[in-house]
């Protein structure tokens, strides 16, 4: 799709979504909150634009505001309550990005930017599949609509957690629609029925009141780096397996029928790695397939260790303290806080000689699942089967969409995952893109659904 | 000793080294290269002042430079080369200092500022030294003098190794003396008889071709640092022994008298862990005592981990590099080169699956051990027993000077060090100082040294 043959009104569409992501809402680095802002208003006039109702920024003290909107003129019709995030994650390391991250630049039917699949391309997807509605039906909608977007999806979601639980009348809903996910597979249609959940944290390990020098102590004083090594290695084993007492006890094996439908997947193995993962060998517990492992069990991850001296060149030093960003992602029935404390007493027992580590959560979410034989979950299957032409399947998600639990729990609402993001996006990494004719067939199905709701 | 209590001369001195420390010459950080340029111009200098001849910065391409002066008009008399260091340690964590780091600052006895013991406090003891006896003796001294101070000694020091093997004319003398080691305990005279070497460099991990996202590819991606993480575990039990195959195979015990020796020295291990290396416990290899693990036993430390997110907040990320600083301290008879390639060897073996591990040598130092019975030991040890007024003892410092194996391979003469640094000095860490009254006592000793020498 050459962008010269798209229509005006796609082209308008491009248009706004480039100035969407201009913005550097990384919502998780402090000195990024005037542009996370920004992103709010920006999500603010355009659903103002789109012709929504009641659109106001929903704020609290220190944290992002959410953009709360509603359309609640189809009596007898279902109410949709459509979610998204405008915030996006870091963009370090920066040097590997082929264009700069905030400069949306559309390399053949890719745009490249940061938050551009996840999750302001996939999020405007909502607004202009809105404002179609309202423009061919004289400003009406089939269903009642709600729309809360939120500025922390990457950074925690304090906020929307707190809001969703206050039992505020404004949500009241029949299910929401949430477009945060991936396709399978490119032109193969996708529902998400289960995501992971996840606690994030850090781990902190001391041994010593200051740095010491490695030539005078070293043979006698204990190395905080060292201990920190020690630890992860305790906390999984080579092979994968989370060494963390009592982790694994709730964990339930997904259904014959699941398993079965992921073995119908196109899925080779070997190109996964290659193509995809770009590895040499994949990991991950014995014996268990790449689903399995990806989707149905629980992880335990590394994501950086701070400590010591990693400037240029050589420094003889004994780091005193270590702290090791970890997040294990969870699985049905795993509860959050029984997890972090598990966690936590293995941290501890794990700590060697001459240090104390401690691990402090940050944040969490549960893990969920959603029933595929909701009439929300197979009215969407149909709708994606006509607009992309082949079989909706059904899989699950690695990630962790916390809201999805939130939803459950406190609106007791079941969440549509239809997405639109294809698995070479490069989420979270350099060079993140969409794929420009799934952000407009992305338009087609939601409108194309909310039709099908109120008919 | 309250500074208003010093000679004219005194406060003169110590103003003149104040200055010096405020020079920021940290030489392995490339910004810092114009002031440790200004640190050499310094001391070239001040050895003009003293009445130094011959006085030339000597340059190599991308180097910082040698400071080299000589007064060679005893004939008959020994010569001495004066060896020390104008370049610092980097200052890392900043926020821990008292004070900052380049603005010195005297508290009580000490003297704080990075620099003040190591060496720049040393270094000066024997410039002031030399400037004193030709004060008092019509610009005449009793022996015949060389100075070589180099820049690179925090970094690698390859200039003045270069210019030393380059058999220079200029270096021929018939011993050396360092001041760039510390006493056994405050007030208790101290030569050092035995250093040990180093190799320092990187450990390489890479498993990916970039970062991944943890929900999406964990349970079937290599994470880099838990790989990382492993790889240090594997290179060292907990016990604090080197599991690096063949790595203690040239390592000799020190002789039963220099045990017995040590046995004699004032040494109260729960003080020392309390008070001095602040820690819960002592690590390092079972059933050696402190000296042995610390002076005549190689270690394997790890100094920082790069790689992943280690910035404030969450980022779910599988980085896929991680760049490990590591070093190991080495003793006789160990050789740096066979060291290096052993640990090459158990580097690529410890690398689990998934990931390639390499190490890359940034530089090494070989171990050394000096004569006790050379005469320009026990003249020093004379000498020193006489300015402090207590029986000069024998020690092995754990730290590395690489320029004594230097000396002793290419100019063939014995290294005689003569430390005024204390124990609690926070050498490479926040706070160094030095204590003043053995700034003064060392400018004693070194003058008497070298009347010593030449009666």
């Amino acid at each position: 799709m050459a962008s010269d043959s798209l229509h005006v009104t796609d082209q308008a569409a491009l248009e706004e979504l480039k100035a969407f992501l201009r913005i550097p809402s990384i919502s998780t680095l402090p000195e990024h909150a005037d542009q996370v802002r920004l992103a709010a208003n920006f999500v603010r006039d355009r659903l103002t634009a789109a012709g929504m109702q009641n659109v106001e920024l929903i704020e609290a003290p220190g944290r992002h505001p959410l953009v709360y909107a509603d359309w609640l003129h189809a009596p007898g019709k279902p109410t949709i309550l459509f979610y998204g995030h405008y915030d996006v994650q870091p963009v370090d390391p920066l040097d590997e990005w082929l264009s700069p991250p905030f400069e949306p630049t559309v390399r053949g039917e890719n745009i490249y930017a940061r938050g551009a699949t996840d999750d302001k391309g996939q999020t405007y997807i909502q607004i202009k599949a809105v404002e179609r509605l309202m423009q061919s039906n004289q400003g009406k909608l089939p269903v009642n609509v709600r729309f809360l977007i939120e500025g922390e999806e990457e950074s925690g979601g304090e906020h929307i957690e707190a809001f969703v639980a206050s039992g505020d009348k404004r949500l009241q809903a029949d299910a929401a629609i949430i477009c945060d996910t991936e396709m399978f597979a490119p032109e193969l249609p996708t529902l998400c029925v289960g995501l992971r959940g996840i606690i994030y944290g850090e781990i902190h390990v001391e041994t010593a009141a200051t740095d010491l020098h490695s030539g005078v102590y070293g043979g006698a004083a204990p190395n905080a780096i060292q201990a920190a090594a020690e630890v992860i290695a305790a906390l999984k084993d080579r092979d994968g397996r989370i060494a963390v007492a009592g982790i694994y006890d709730r964990v339930t094996k997904p259904s014959d029928k699941e398993v079965a439908a992921w073995a119908r997947l196109p899925f080779d193995e070997n190109e996964y790695r290659e193509k995809e993962v770009k590895v040499s060998a994949l990991t991950g517990e014995p014996g268990l397939d790449v689903f399995e492992r990806t989707w149905a069990r629980p992880t335990f991850e590394v994501h950086g260790i701070r400590g010591g001296f990693v400037g240029e060149g050589a420094k003889t030093v004994i780091p005193a303290r270590a702290v090791i960003k970890v997040s294990m992602r969870l699985v049905p029935d795993q509860r959050p806080e029984e997890i972090a404390a598990l966690l936590s007493e293995a941290v501890r027992k794990a700590a060697p000689r001459g240090a104390r580590a401690e691990f402090k959560l940050l944040h969490s979410a549960p893990p969920s699942l959603v029933d595929p034989d909701s009439p929300f979950l197979t009215k969407a299957a149909e709708v994606m089967t006509e607009v992309f032409g082949r079989e909706t399947v059904y899989i699950r998600s690695g990630g962790s969409i916390p809201i999805v639990g939130t939803f459950n729990q406190h609106l007791g609402i079941p969440s549509v995952m239809m997405g639109f993001g294809l698995p070479d996006d490069n989420l979270h990494a350099p060079n993140e893109k969409f794929y420009l004719p799934n952000f407009f067939r992305g338009i087609d199905a939601v409108a194309c659904y909310l039709t099908r709701l109120g008919s």
